[in-house]
């Protein structure tokens, strides 16, 4: 690090800039405690005196020791009152508004760009598929870098897909799936590999299990994403606790990230405090190392430097900007995103489904009378009050939760444009809807579970050994 | 945790407390920013400060945010000036002192128990072999819980050693021996298996290395280590950059000690701040897991909850204070420990032994005239200004650094004391005595030497497998 106070200065972000006042701090309690010479202690005051006031003028806010920038995402709706503040960590979604978190803003807080029409028809022209439905839905909204994949891809350049799920429980959500459907998708019309992290470790760090009983949760939750249709041939699904032992890559990728990154900064990312237990604290390496073709070098024969392209849900990404930002500095490709929205909770998109509130959810375990019974009882509705109202001013299908399933689930572009409108225009009441959305749902669980049963604890051992992948690169 | 701040807090440490304090303050402020009810949030506050009242009679200081107490070791020689205190963690060794630290009081300091004649006196009865060098010079002068270690042992239950090194570069000193040298002894003499972790992980993390050049410095101080004459059949060395991928006990073991230390307690231990990168605060865990025997299912063949004992310079005693703090509440037994004084400087006493400054050190490359040069140029002498006064007044044998180093390496009892009476009488000259040291050291590291030359690739690879140990638990 250069002496200068002043140099490069203006390019650095609050957090160096935060760690920078912090080491010299240090550096002037060592030397008073080290009795150093007046005049040297005196010059390194005036540094850090220096430092503070770069540190002011970049942030707006005196430095104040032990409290670095936060950098969680809280995105003003364009009001100043707090409660229309959207709320968003891979731990928590939170939003006053009904029609859910505010995706525009959360681009550009994030700093990533937008899927538009130009991108969807590139992908289309490159892969020569129809764009899936979340693709033209905006449900996958939001990118980093797939512009690059795509670059390359034309040049026949290849990549892998990267994603995952942390098991928490038995019981996954349909919510659950939008990651591995679109995938799932993405595998097949790039006809690429796949690798499908199962974070068992992270849920024993974060929850009251043993290590066993999150490994065995993640072995349940692979069936599911087996039933989902990925190649087995080109499919790698992982658990931590288990690949972390049998891969001579895997932990080599996560001690480089852990050199590369601070508590200071995952404090500032992830918002970690003092009382967090090191496990969490050193954890989003582990979700990083995975972006590095290097992490499996028996899936992909050694080849290091692979592309890696990780679909997932936007509140993933605070992993992925560390792993961005850790990338280069450890010789190592960024590896690009695609975001997805939420999947709200039937209570509506103020949250997402969560597996830990079972009336917020449709499990992929349900029957089909819980699944009509839930939707009908708790799915928030968009419609009037009464009949009357309803068929004269009509519904808002911004809010209704019915139409948004309907939006992830129906494939028929058309037929979701009818509805819309029979719902905008009050033709449509809202048991109507549901309904449509219970009959779309019901086949869908049915052949899923239908797949599930298939799967054979063969089968999930055959995915989860560590082999080379059907792909040359 | 209770909710009544008198519960059980008089038998809590001060990090606890500590840890109290922070987590009420952090309800308090969720408690602020939910807008609970009032009578909530004062409920709250008034437990805060009767917390923060519980905290300063433990420790006789205000609670200050982000500033646990610490844990370091400082002694007070009995006076008060800052001058006198030792200074001991796992980077530095400091004392103004030129006799050394003063071990007395770090075992006061630690907590841990003298070795004394009587401890000695059983050794020497259940091992039916006169007690090492070691054991009688106060060399390992401290240990924790050796004296269970021996009940079982009498009752034909028996125990593993671990001990470990980290890999700074391919140069070993002649201190970084001493540890090896009586591990050896105690294999032999107990007839016990042995682990010996390097540390590669920990020097990537703390030097400026890649870890292809930190995993070549593991290899190369196997060598060194081979070399002591441990048993084929009874040693696993292992790298943590490589045995962590081959493991499928080391990394769930990890991972549960992570869960159970925070980072106010590593700040508290090892004194990192937030400045300090996740792979630090996170490394102690790593040292820790090797006393579980669940971390070698390879070795052990599956065998848990074996017991271990762990020889070490008392330096590392932090990390294992740590790990038997863990042990019970991840269902394991708390590793024993035999702790060494420290191998000083040529220079003297103050500090000890270290590669990374060549004057202050005899390495196991040097050839019989640099032994020669150093000792005779560097070693710091007890002796006096003039031949007159040395004759008059006698030598100092507790300062002077040749003598420390041949209670180290000479095994003749008699021949040291008498070495001792002449040197203090004033009979012997410094000259002379600097000459029976190099005269002791040059043909044990000639013979070093001579053994290490005789340690084949072919033999570093067949104890770095992993595989079943020659012995039965």
């Amino acid at each position: 690090m250069a002496d200068s106070p002043n140099y490069d200065l203006k390019s650095q972000s609050p957090l160096q800039l935060f760690e920078r006042v912090t080491e010299q701090g240090e550096k002037v309690r060592a030397l008073k405690a080290g009795k150093a010479p007046k005049d040297e202690i005196d010059a390194a005051v005036r540094m850090l005196l220096s430092l503070k006031l770069s540190y002011k003028t970049a942030t707006g806010q005196d430095y104040q020791a032990g409290l670095p920038p936060r950098d969680l995402v809280l995105i003003n709706n364009g009001t100043t009152k707090e409660e229309d503040e959207d709320f968003v960590d891979p731990w928590t979604v939170q939003t006053s508004n009904a029609k859910g978190v505010d995706y525009d803003k959360l681009i550009v807080r994030f700093g990533s760009s937008k899927i538009d029409t130009d991108l969807i028809n590139r992908i289309e022209r490159a892969t020569g598929q129809k764009p899936h439905r979340f693709l033209r839905r905006g449900i996958f909204f939001s990118h980093r870098d797939m512009d690059q994949i795509l670059d390359a891809y034309e040049n026949k350049k290849s990549f892998y897909l990267y994603t995952g799920r942390g098991p928490s429980s038995q019981a996954m959500h349909v919510g659950h799936l939008i990651p591995f459907i679109f995938t799932k998708w993405l595998q097949e019309v790039f006809d690429v590999p796949l690798v499908i992290q199962l974070t068992d470790d992270e849920k024993y760090l974060w929850k009251d299990l043993t290590t066993e009983k999150a490994y065995e949760y993640a072995k349940e939750n692979a069936k599911d994403i087996i039933a989902c249709g990925f190649d087995i041939n080109k499919t790698f699904i992982f658990s931590d606790l288990d690949y972390l032992g049998t891969s001579t890559g895997f932990y080599k990728n996560i001690v480089k990230v852990q050199k590369h990154v601070t508590f200071n900064q995952v404090k500032g990312i992830f918002g970690f405090t003092d009382s967090d237990c090191i496990g969490k604290i050193s954890f989003p390496a582990i979700q990083a190392a995975p972006s590095f073709s290097s992490s499996f070098p028996q899936i992909f024969s050694g080849k290091e430097n692979i592309q890696c392209l990780i679909p997932c849900a936007i509140d993933q990404d605070p992993y992925f900007r560390m792993t961005r930002d850790v990338a280069p500095r450890i010789g190592q490709p960024k590896p690009a995103l695609l975001h997805s929205v939420f999947f709200p909770a039937l209570q509506g998109a103020q949250t997402k489904m969560s597996a830990s509130d079972p009336n917020s959810s449709i499990f992929l375990t349900d029957t089909p009378k819980q699944i009509k019974t839930k939707i009908n009882k708790h799915a928030f509705s968009g419609g009037r009050d009464t009949i009357e109202e309803h068929r004269k001013y009509g519904g808002n299908c911004d809010v209704d939760v019915s139409f948004m399933y309907l939006t992830f689930f129906l494939e028929d572009d058309d037929r979701l444009e009818q509805l819309k409108q029979a719902y905008t225009s009050g033709e449509l009441l809202t048991g109507e809807l549901k309904k449509v959305l219970i009959e779309t749902l019901q086949p869908l669980i049915a052949a899923h579970q239908e797949r599930r049963k298939q799967v054979t604890d063969e089968m999930v051992k055959q995915f989860m050994t560590p082999r080379k992948l059907a792909f040359e690169f």
